[in-house]
């Protein structure tokens, strides 16, 4: 058992309730119940160190139980405001993790633990965003890892860019785990198409059969919402700028429409297309009293939340999740969580099994960093394809033919 | 503003709340909308009470609203459990309607209410169960009530079949709301089907896309629980007794089976049949582990808990909603909800759409008792087809044509 | 072998490329196949004689080889226009079947041909738009099979209608096949739906994807086809007139509109009404131009053909089955087939396998009326609910479970 | 009007037959018709020649009219065994275009015909499969047309693949139209997608709803052909040996499995691989008796042929387009079409409008070369991007917009 100087979290006695929330996520996590088998006969992290940064939530829980079954001493902190302290207290009751993270963090916190788990001296580290390879590679206190560091892995996309943008090298080989195709498909397509139509529907208690949905952006993730909305019986209206996607859409059966002949008509209004200003103040203007707007894409700025303020008398929370905005047009718009991710901000985020695959590759990406981290450019870099691979056939074997 | 003794809820201050609830309903009620407006010129309840016996809560304060601005002087009950204390406070507030309901009240509780609202001696009951009915015909204490009531409805269908079978006579036209084909598709196909699946997708967190679901029954509600989950990705097998709705199923494109058949593979079993064990001890042995069981047919009685909890070693709440039996054969079965229905227990139940729908058939049908009682038999009788059709228009042209 | 007055065909030595037909079909005709077995054991037509009129084509054929399994001897005729010859010859050569029959024939041919086979004295009659019973009650030659005959099946609803309302009285039960919820669904739905959209996407050569496709109607055949449009990318408006029914297409994920509303736009205009002079002259003069307009419906007269014949400054034949007519105001509108029915003019008319659970319905009608004839009332009527799901459960043994 | 030595077809009096099968297809040709009238005003081919090697087919002859219109002259050939001759004809008659083409020719009449259109000495070729690019680069006849061509379109991949295989150096650019993403998803995806059910459909007369179909690959064209016939209400199970694609299979909701698995149970078997010997002699003997075997995929070689007449007591043709084969297990197999192309052999080929876009690409390929074929490198190469988003343009005007 670690002594009370090696984490910082809420609460300890919350551990048995975070156990049954891990249980759970690990019920429906097959592909990584299949590699914690093996990695606890093969031990591929022995002696080794992983300071991670990622969300302390059941899910991750599962992993840490992975890694540490094979063979890793953990050390991990989350992001300010994700963190579910009773998992936090699971891990370090049952895995002895070295947990820094608490839900009512602030940023400074955030960098505080962040620093924290690097003074446990990592072999390896699990980013999030790039704020441990900054610390590394700016703070002096760090930089005595620089040679130490094997490799890392890389959660998001944007993370990838700062360290190719902000940093003028890398000093191992850093593994991207979101530009695969595989979370492509499984996330974007169906895990987020999903979501964001069973958050909509529970937070709002709105019937979507019969209802105009327009859905802007028809990418991965916006062809998955436009589809799952119609298989709830909304009559969909796909606004997409680029005319080979949009003829796509039209072929697969859904009206397609320029975003101004769209709105008007719309009971529902979401943008799923990741990038700044979507909606803005003449959107709004053109909307039909009632109507529901939520983003699906990347930022909240994807809605112009500012304009919309300017344009209302007055707003209020109508019911959770949801703001209604009397403009001085004298229509109610209702807004869903401020514009932030619905299917996060409003519900429960992606089902289990996204991150039941995004964990395996974060699994055998570090893994391949611990066994064979010489065989890899020291630059940011997409999971190795054999890797994706792997994962693939792993959901096969464990999702299908179970 | 009524005096004190003319109420009896929860809090009082709870009104501004209340309000914002019923107005987010109301927004999504324009058949109901439509009708206030009418009722408010026509005026077809002026001099009459009405006392009502319905779950409340902020779909039926729009109703109580409409009724109010129709003429009518309003007293209402709600159901043992489903109370909300906020709409009943501000239908005290806004509408001066008579509410005797709190959350917390038990079954003798319930019918002291009902005995409230009948105090207040009403013309018209619209009743839920058949209660406000029982007291009239049996309690000396509302016999003058007899002769004084024009006419009822009545929500339910088990509440008409009692009316029928336990008491020799009815004395006034009782119009029963739920034996509508106009209900039986907006709320068994539709609104059922889309809250079972949306409800099941919000509770676990598991992701539908790809998951083998059995569906048993393919009725009105079976067959659009097994079209919605078709429709969010899942694998769905058809469990159908009768031969020519079970050829419906199979031409429909669904693979369909013998339950024993069906369920060793499934990962979700959801019946939907509406009779008494559906689901036995013989079954629950032949599920596979892991398997996560739901209610979307009538009664609980349709899964024989007992029968599970006594081939269970133990059970315990995993997650909110979600028991886990671990069975002697050590597979473990996660039942939603106690096998209560799982869109009313584990989600918001009907879709507001339902209700609007619903709230319309009972207002037509009240005025048509206010203006024209003596036209109708004075037995239990379904809503007169021309009422039916009349609130399909109104839906036509308030939900389509808008 | 029959000597050659004891039939009328075309061509004898057409046989055995008649029999292919009959085999590929009997391939595809599960049931008939189980029932053939069956009734070759049991005999229940033996020493009965059955005269026939429907179709002569290979479907009929596999029934025509079963009845005479089960030891009926059969003289059949068919409809004007629809004998395959070579079918014809089949029956001959190979059952011994007395068939009166060619493709050229006309109406006139047709009577005499009814004429004939009731001339080898029957004992059961198979009727199609009720020839035969017209003869036997009206046409003294006949009136000795008034007291002969056990009973009859009718296999057209129009044949049954014109049984109740143009003879005083039946003298025998008979058994209407159409009238049955079996062939309602199967038929009606899942047949025709499936068989309008292939014969128009075949005839045409036109993509379906991305058109705009405005179905009339949304009975059986109606929401039939507007499905299958839909599962072939189309963007279907559904025209109804009920408001319930039009609210179940709306909820169902479908736009619906008025006529007038959703003509202009439409690339395809099919009714699916079954009433005369759904499309007139007020509608082609909204349609766009290069319409192509289809009828599924029940009679030609569902389009109102001689006013679009006014309304042309010309028309020809543009391709097989598609006449061209320009109207005055200079817009081409595409008409398929005279505005017969589509499935049956353009394409191959309904799958086999309606007709397999079709001739299934017939075979145990006869064999109810040549076994218990006396249990029947001397009626027309639907056929005994315990035949419609026996026949149900024969399909699902013999179409799902194989 | 062309003297007699300038053309050889069948039948120069087909032609007003030939123009109105053209005028059919350019009626659903919208883009083709909205080119057309710039082409005229513009003659970007005012005094070039233009000989091409393509299916002498009606959609072909709106593509010459486009190109006459825009002042080329044109020489034709098309490919043995696919002629119209009456659109040989009226491109004769109406366009002056010189075509050499009749159906009955065998591949030496090809090769004579192709030195024909050459011997006009075009300035561009359009050419299919190469065999132009041959005759210029090889023959020594043509060497003088090695200066003179300003470049060239090819309209296939596998053409493409021998120029840069074959042939030392390309003296020219060389667009090849199939390698778009435009063709991939309007051709592939949806164009042979529905063609491919509605000509199975079509042939069989079989009842595509609850089959059980096997789809063998899920590319573009796979995945097209596996929606489709799960919008006909099939049951589709997908075989995939690409671990990720058959992830995507699954969760979009299709069953999936290895390929001895899928067949015993199988009633259609359909390949879409696009490789050779997809099934061979182990399949055919797990499948099941009256099971339907079809190819989609690239060519006849997918399916061993040679292999099923070996494992055959005998083969019929039972009905065109359908050949039985009774195996030594006495099971009966049935192949369309000899295992080509199914929609191509046995159907209408692809809807007219996958050609209204093809062509398109082919005449804005051709504008290009006309006016700017120095900025193009002399290598076979993509159609430019530039011109695939404006026909993807074109597109959404002319097909979404009217």
């Amino acid at each position: 058992m670690l002594n009370e100087t090696e984490y910082r979290i809420k609460d300890l006695s919350l551990a048995p309730q975070g156990m049954k929330r891990i249980n759970w996520a690990k019920a429906h996590m097959p592909i990584m119940q299949s590699l914690m088998i093996r990695l606890e006969k093969e031990q591929p992290f022995k002696g080794l160190t992983i300071s991670i940064c990622l969300h302390v939530e059941a899910k991750t829980g599962v992993w840490i139980e992975a890694l540490t079954k094979g063979g890793a001493k953990i050390a991990i902190t989350g992001s300010p405001g994700s963190t579910q302290d009773e998992t936090a207290a699971a891990l370090v009751e049952y895995y002895g993790a070295q947990v820094f993270s608490q839900r009512a963090e602030d940023f400074a916190d955030h960098i505080n633990y962040c620093k924290e788990i690097l003074r446990v001296g990592p072999d390896i580290i699990a980013d999030n965003g790039a704020d441990l390879h900054e610390l590394i590679l700016t703070d002096p206190e760090f930089s005595h890892l620089q040679t130490k560091i094997l490799g890392a892995t890389e959660e998001t996309t944007t993370g990838a860019n700062r360290l190719r943008e902000d940093f003028s090298a890398n000093l191992w080989p850093t593994l991207v785990i979101n530009d695969t195709q595989a979370k492509r498909i499984i996330e974007n397509r169906y895990g987020v198409g999903s979501s964001v139509v069973e958050s909509i529907a529970h937070a709002t208690n709105v019937m979507i059969h019969g209802k105009k949905v327009v859905v802007i952006g028809y990418g991965y993730c916006g062809s998955g919402v436009a589809q799952r909305f119609r298989g709830m019986g909304a009559h969909v209206t796909v606004v997409e700028t680029n005319p080979l996607t949009r003829l796509e859409a039209h072929l697969e059966g859904f009206y397609t429409a320029q975003l101004s002949d769209a709105i008007p008509d719309a009971d529902f209004v979401v943008s799923v297309v990741g990038r700044d200003n979507v909606l803005t103040a003449k959107d709004f203007l053109l909307m039909k009293d009632k109507v529901i707007i939520a983003n699906a894409g990347h930022f909240q700025r994807e809605v112009d939340v500012e304009a919309l303020n300017e344009l209302a008398e007055y707003k209020e929370e109508i019911i959770p999740k949801i703001n209604l905005y009397q403009l001085k047009n004298k229509k109610q718009l209702y807004l869903m969580s401020d514009a932030n991710l619905v299917n996060l901000s409003a519900g429960n985020g992606n089902p289990i099994e996204v991150m039941d695959l995004g964990l395996a590759l974060q699994t055998l990406s570090l893994e391949r960093i611990a066994l064979a981290s010489q065989s890899l450019a020291k630059i940011p870099q997409p999971v190795p394809y054999d890797i994706e691979m792997a994962v693939a056939e792993l959901a096969c074997d464990n999702w299908i033919n179970h």
